[in-house]
């Protein structure tokens, strides 16, 4: 191989020079780099990769559709015919599609026929993988599958989402420069979701529930890691199976900066969230254990033993304890089984009795951050890899039912019914138009059901639930109120009944500004722009937040950002740039301090 | 008891006169019989009470207020208080009010109160119920909680049907004129839903479904009927189970006019849908047979043995098999016990063999009329015992699914969603509205639903099911045409999948205009007006249009006319009209042919 490429030479080259510079890194699209160089010069290679993903977003459609018909077929009969780049030779041999089996071939032909029948272009998958090791031959087609179903709009989208991280991975090649970091996370998160319960681990899916032998096994594994290769001082399961890892300061008695997320996970769930905000923050104690760097404060990273409340009702339950909001009632509830949760406890070894002591004292802490896949499409959307939190949310869960009158469909004229399901669409309708109203406001009808509805019977009953969420509290709850009013109105005009009671209410948590501008003064370093947007989902922030000051740092989701889904997905390459972020934000903090 | 008041009587009287003579028929409102005695003369006892409704129903909405209120609460603790009328105490008396438990009238007294809270009007109950013996105070307490849920304006309207319907026994009271007819078919009616099948059976509901052991029972029932009590001539349960009996005319040989209707139900059913056409049938045959009347036609009176379909899949099984549409694939179907229709029908000692001679050669036949109850709430709605069918509505059938993308409904943006339940919403208000835009169509969305929806999940899928049914296949496929384009338009405008996929069409069957003639002039001959109406709902009529004219008569049905429901309830004086009718075609019939 050559010599690796460096930024220096990228930004002191002639526009031909770049050009040539990057040739192979967009597929027969020098016009790419040519744009990009306009943006010169560069901070870092992730800036860079931003300039090339901006010259394509800014690019006519045609343009644009061009670069993705550049591409060749995946594993095509025409890949002979057509002028493939080494690069892409290279990458589909190393994914193996040069040895399929004659099922797969035929799959793959069949796929690559129909793909192209529904969308016009070819189907491009960056075979590497999120790892950058290469896909499986089997993920390789369900992935295709999957995204055959896609709407067209958003497959265009995903196919240049696709060309940029095929162009990210030759750059890092080119440059020589792997993320370390954030492979080791990378291969955390995947050696932590080989603890999973029956009958999901069967299945292949991550289920970790509170306390089962696959959560405790996973506590277990976080604390040896913290231990045995991250460097941690004091490490320990703590009475709600928190598991919590010290690294002292200069001083053992320094303030602490809190920081970490959840390690149970929902049913079926994705390897990210939660965990990556616990193994994120222990490379950042590796990396300075290994460098023998002591800080003028102490870091505590947690893994919270509960957030998601799958096993039992209670939710927050770890970082709940921190801040003495544990309910000892929550102990007599029972899992699906019957078990109450004070038996697991027990079962488990945990002291029940020290639970009140989890509760920190503020004045020890410096103040709490968290790192968090997004579990949204934004960042995905806009090709960014972090984003910076400015509110957790408020949040009020509701459940409704209109009541009308079931009458036959056949022998009700239109005139005369009492159609609950029709009011309900209504109301559905009248979510989604108040939800678009204001800005940072989501309002949803999540579900839609009418109870042993018949297809000859109109509805005489219909349920459906709303969930609304807004950066403040007071914009959550004019929409609920306007809601509430306009689902009155549409029931007293078709002379329906109708109840609609709350279930949740959470209150909006802002970030702490000082810890907002930390995290963006940390994104900025890195040379990336800003994005500032609210969580939507809850978090174990919203909990400390009650404590300490909070703010927290998103990081992108692959595939439109799902979640609680074995589809969540974060590359290696976002999950370096995390690490960056938070040693950043610490680095920061320490100059501050010193 | 004073002589029985007569019809010359009244129609011979002064206002005033008239006015006394109807003293107490409705509670403290002499203005209504005012009012009737200008449409006098009445030419049936009918007539009249169809004079008092129209006052009542064209009177101010305050003065049909003043009516309600001059009722007196049920067993209301002002009942000694207030100036009850003789037939009020009465009435209450007969339903064995005044004999209360304490818990009963504790709960009448709860019910008068939250009753008179909501409507601001007293409870009005006929409490003697469709058979005019009187309902158990269980069944009052039942209906008195079932009406206190309906919206405001349906129970004003069903609280004048109460009063007309006091009015109606009070009349038949005073002018001894009991509906004898009417009466011994609503008793066959009840003593045939004795048979049921578990486990509905044991908890007082009404199943028979073809072949169990309760549907040969009811087959044997009405087959003993038959020939034992009504006087048939020939008596026989054919190769699919349907029970014919046949009543000659003067020349055995003579044509015959087929009628008759199922005598299967579905689960948890009423006691009218399909039996009531075979026991009106029943009790003309009776009639004429008492009589020793022969006609110049035969009778071919049939208690069809399947159309409802909850089996086996093959509906409207038993008229089938007289036009040659039994599909001998059926035979292999399965229930869901996994017994195969034949194993049943061998079972039950059905010849299959001779399944395909039960096909009726048309020269043999005059036509077909049935008599079914209406399964809507037309009549209900109009106060008027019996309707005229224009056409056996042409229906399709058919089921859709909208895919978009489940996604976070915290942190999904409005912008950003692919929301299929949003878009359903869009198509069930697009039916609703589609299915008023032309007259004698309906449309309806019966089944809606967001499969394993989460509060939190943005609908990724949604399914629904449409009903459209018209008099007409053209006005039928233009609507399912129009909907399907709107379909279209709005999942290309959010940028979603959908299907949706036909699943039944049966073709609309308009009645034979010399059969719908003679119902009209049976039901003018009565003193009833004229409502001409739509089948919404299929019937066996529309089977047996393929090979001979048919026409139907709809009877009301109490309770919005509410089918498929235990509450489906006709009373023994809207059957005894029923039966008139039916007597007044067959004497047509015969004078046309004389």
């Amino acid at each position: 191989m050559s010599q690796p490429l460096t930024l220096q030479e990228l930004n002191t080259a002639t526009r031909e020079a770049f050009t040539a510079l990057l040739e192979g890194i967009y597929e027969h699209s020098p016009w790419i780099a040519a744009k990009a160089w306009e943006t010169r010069p560069f901070v870092s290679l992730a800036a860079l990769e931003q300039a090339l993903v901006r010259a394509v977003r800014e690019a006519e459609a045609a343009a644009q559709m061009a670069l993705i018909r550049a591409h060749p077929e995946l594993a095509g009969k025409a890949m002979v015919a057509k002028t493939l780049t080494a690069e892409s030779t290279q990458e589909q041999n190393r994914a193996g599609l040069t040895q399929c089996t004659p099922a797969e071939f035929e799959r793959i032909q069949q796929l690559n026929a129909a793909y192209n029948a529904r969308f016009g272009f070819p189907f491009i998958l960056a075979v590497r993988g999120p790892r950058g090791e290469g896909l499986s031959r089997q993920q390789i087609i369900a992935a295709f599958e999957r995204r055959l179903a896609h709407p067209a709009d958003f497959e265009f989208a995903e196919a240049l989402r696709n060309v940029h991280r095929i162009a990210q991975l030759r750059l890092a090649d080119r440059f020589d420069a792997q993320p370390v970091l954030g492979n080791a996370v990378w291969d955390w998160a995947e050696r932590l979701a080989v603890h999973s319960e029956p009958p999901y681990a069967e299945r292949g899916e991550l289920t970790v529930t509170y306390l089962s032998d696959a959560h405790r096994a996973a506590a277990q594994r976080l604390a040896h890691w913290m231990r045995a290769d991250c460097g941690f001082d004091a490490v320990e399961i703590d009475a709600v199976g928190n598991v919590v890892g010290v690294y002292h300061g200069t001083d053992r008695n320094a303030q602490r900066l809190l920081t970490g997320s959840h390690y149970d996970t929902v049913r079926n769930a994705g390897k990210y969230d939660g965990r990556l905000g616990i193994l994120v923050a222990m490379a950042c104690v590796r990396e300075l254990a290994r460098a023998g760097r002591r800080l003028p404060f102490g870091l505590e990273v947690i893994g919270f033993a509960e957030e998601e409340g799958q096993r039992y009702k209670a939710t927050f339950l770890g970082s709940g304890a921190l801040i003495g909001d544990f309910d000892p009632a929550w102990l007599e509830q029972r899992d699906a089984e019957g078990i109450t949760m004070r038996e697991a406890m027990e079962h488990a070894g945990l002291c029940i009795a020290d639970i009140p002591r989890l509760r920190r004292d503020a004045s020890r802490y410096l103040g709490f951050v968290e790192v968090h896949i997004e579990q949204g499409p934004v960042l995905n959307a806009l090709d960014l890899p972090l984003g910076i939190v400015t509110s957790i949310n408020g949040s009020a869960r509701l459940h409704g039912e209109i009541v009308g009158m079931a009458s036959h469909a056949g022998t009700t004229p239109m005139g005369q019914r009492r159609d609950a399901a029709a009011a309900a669409a209504e109301f559905v309708l009248a979510v989604e138009r108040r939800g678009a109203a204001a800005p940072e406001l989501v309002a949803t009808v999540g579900m839609l059901d009418v109870p042993s509805g018949s297809i000859n019977v109109v509805p005489g009953r219909c349920r459906f639930s709303l969930d609304v969420r807004a950066t403040t509290d007071a914009v959550r709850d004019a929409c609920v109120r306007d809601l509430r009013a306009e689902l009155e109105d549409i029931c007293a005009r078709r002379g329906l009944a109708h109840r609609l009671d709350e279930a949740m209410r959470v209150p909006a948590a802002p970030s702490a500004p000082a810890w907002q501008a930390r995290w963006e003064a940390a994104v900025q370093a890195l040379g990336l722009p800003i994005e500032r947007m609210p969580s939507g989902a809850g978090h174990d922030a919203m909990k400390l937040h009650a404590l300490l000051p909070q703010a927290m740092l998103f990081v992108r989701g692959e595939n439109a950002g799902i979640s609680h889904n074995p589809l969540e997905s974060s590359t290696s390459h976002d999950i370096e740039l995390a690490v960056r972020a938070l040693q950043h934000l610490i680095e920061q903090l320490a100059t501050e301090m010193a």
